[in-house]
């Protein structure tokens, strides 16, 4: 299996995307890389180029360019070649960490959509914390889209179905549809649609309306909701978290003397907290529902955690989740058509 | 000023409601009271009538009630004849602990909409953390409306203008939208149409998209959100929180005796924590562009917290923070009609 990287995107790219993808070349022996870049930048990181070729990618897509005029005008940059090397077979699978926007546009306009997916999803993989059965949940669509309608959302409760399946180990992932309330009459228009669609389709174990407040205790293992809705929870979980942290820092730098010994010794538990909430140990988000896997890191990510989002991908590519998904939708297709017909009616 | 108190309502009314109100009588010496309730239960409870007038009321709205069905069959209850007490003019402000949409109904169907609002709002004040700028901030709404309109937000953005200024001081309240990114062309459809409208808007002092990774760090004085959103965000905020709190709390139990007496050590500064996250301490959920203050806390409140609750109805009665809003909304009828008819085209 080869992978599609981009070597110029991230904080510290591509310094740390290099170190990274070494790390994995040394982890992972069944895996080749094919390393886009600017070569004069990224050749004097590389130590050993066992496993990893370099392709010469001009121009570089910056995080504040916006994202689909990117795409279509720097032809030449890393995320474009890579993206068109996954779409015409050389590479498995793409990789970036850097700009989200350009990313998923990539994704959507060059590797392209599987057959009957109206919408791809993005999913971030977050942390349950106090529970011991379970370690981790999926959610999305964390926002590739800002308007889904609610077959859109039938689609994403199928896609984090397969992934959390296949990639996350899940047996018969519990779905769950995010809303206001628990009952089934909760929520918007568009929320109550879905809560009948889910609760009608066969192929789902849906344990109905779950509440952004037990997110994080594990109400559900794959967690459905719209882009817009998904976004703003996903970025409040890491803000409120961020912040109860730095609170507890802070409080303790200005209390007593007793309160600075006490942090001393609490040092080790809050790097083990630390580390519970940084979703990204958990891996890159991944664009569900594009023809080959579609994986973004945090931004911020360095090496160990950009060789972690690699055996992410590897298990996406060894377990065929890709190819799970497309067959399903193709033996569905008909099904699939008659329900967005009656969906639009 | 008199205020019209539902007894029965909350995890421990009618104890901790009496308990509270006492206190509160106390406290300010200009207030009176008209407690609605089963007199059999409450009566016992009271030390001392001064200022606080027992009402009968045969039925109680449980918690589980269907709100709407409760209001209109529940003739008798506790929050249908204190919500008529104000409606009548005999009390000037409606306080509850208990069935929040009951409530919301109750001020909707009873004390009603004041003329040119087509949707009251739901408001909370949540702290801002990390920040010695500022204490707190307002999000509105957080859940009165599933289904809201940018209209909707734009009339939410004055309501939560005009609360900031009258009630919690705010100078000329610094309005942001919550949306997912900061940049004006984000969100979806509705989210892009409010922003325009803010961005026009002669009266307000938007300052553009906030998102909710920033909203501890007091990104805006006033948050505007859809109800569906807020109610999400600000369940996540609290979830998130006590999650993290637990984390900790259970890390150090699990850990080594010097974590042990770290905690010991730090066990002032986690109360100080919770403190600063409990956000019923800044008062109870109002809903806004109803014809009288109609304000609800937590149902798990204690007296202590509903003492604080009745300050901050004081202080909403003594700012005229209705009639500001009454004001403002007859002064600006024809504008906000022109408007609303030119959303709809």
């Amino acid at each position: 299996m080869k992978i599609a990287v981009d070597a110029m995107g991230g904080d510290y790219a591509p310094k740390e995307v290099v170190a990274g993808i070494e790390i994995a070349r040394d982890r992972y022996p069944e895996v080749e890389f094919d390393l886009f870049g600017q070569n004069d930048k990224v050749k004097p990181l590389l130590n050993n180029a066992e496993r990893i070729d370099l392709v010469q990618a001009d121009e570089v897509i910056a995080m504040e360019d916006e994202p689909v005029r990117a795409i279509r005008r720097k032809k030449q940059s890393s995320i474009v070649l890579a993206a068109q090397a996954v779409r015409d077979g050389a590479d498995d699978a793409f990789f970036s960490a850097g700009n989200t926007g350009a990313i998923l546009a990539a994704g959507l306009l060059i590797i392209g959509r599987i057959k009957g997916i109206d919408r791809p999803g993005l999913t971030t993989t977050l942390p349950v914390i106090n529970n011991p059965k379970q370690d981790q949940f999926l959610m999305l669509d964390v926002g590739a889209n800002a308007d889904s309608k609610p077959f859109n959302l039938y689609q994403y409760a199928i896609l984090g179905k397969y992934y959390a399946q296949t990639v996350m180990g899940f047996d018969n992932p519990r779905i769950g549809l995010l809303n206001n309330g628990t009952e089934a009459d909760k929520g918007d228009m568009a929320h109550r649609a879905v809560h009948d669609i889910l609760g009608s389709a066969k192929d789902l174990n849906f344990i109905g309306n779950v509440e952004s407040r037990e997110l994080l205790n594990g109400a559900a293992d794959v967690v459905v909701t719209d882009g817009f809705t998904g976004n703003a929870v996903l970025k409040n979980t890491e803000g409120t978290a961020l912040s109860v942290l730095k609170l507890i820092k802070n409080s303790i730098l200005e209390g007593s003397l007793t309160g600075k010994l006490g942090a001393a010794m609490l040092k080790p538990t809050f790097k083990n907290i630390q580390n519970k909430m940084d979703y990204s140990k958990y891996g890159g988000a991944v664009l569900l529902g594009v023809k080959a896997p579609v994986i973004k890191t945090h931004g911020s990510a360095k090496a160990e955690t950009i060789a972690n989002t690699i055996g992410q991908i590897k298990s996406m590519l060894e377990n065929h989740s890709v190819d799970n998904v497309v067959s399903y939708f193709n033996d569905h297709s008909d099904e699939m058509a008659a329900m967005k017909a009656d969906m639009q009616k």
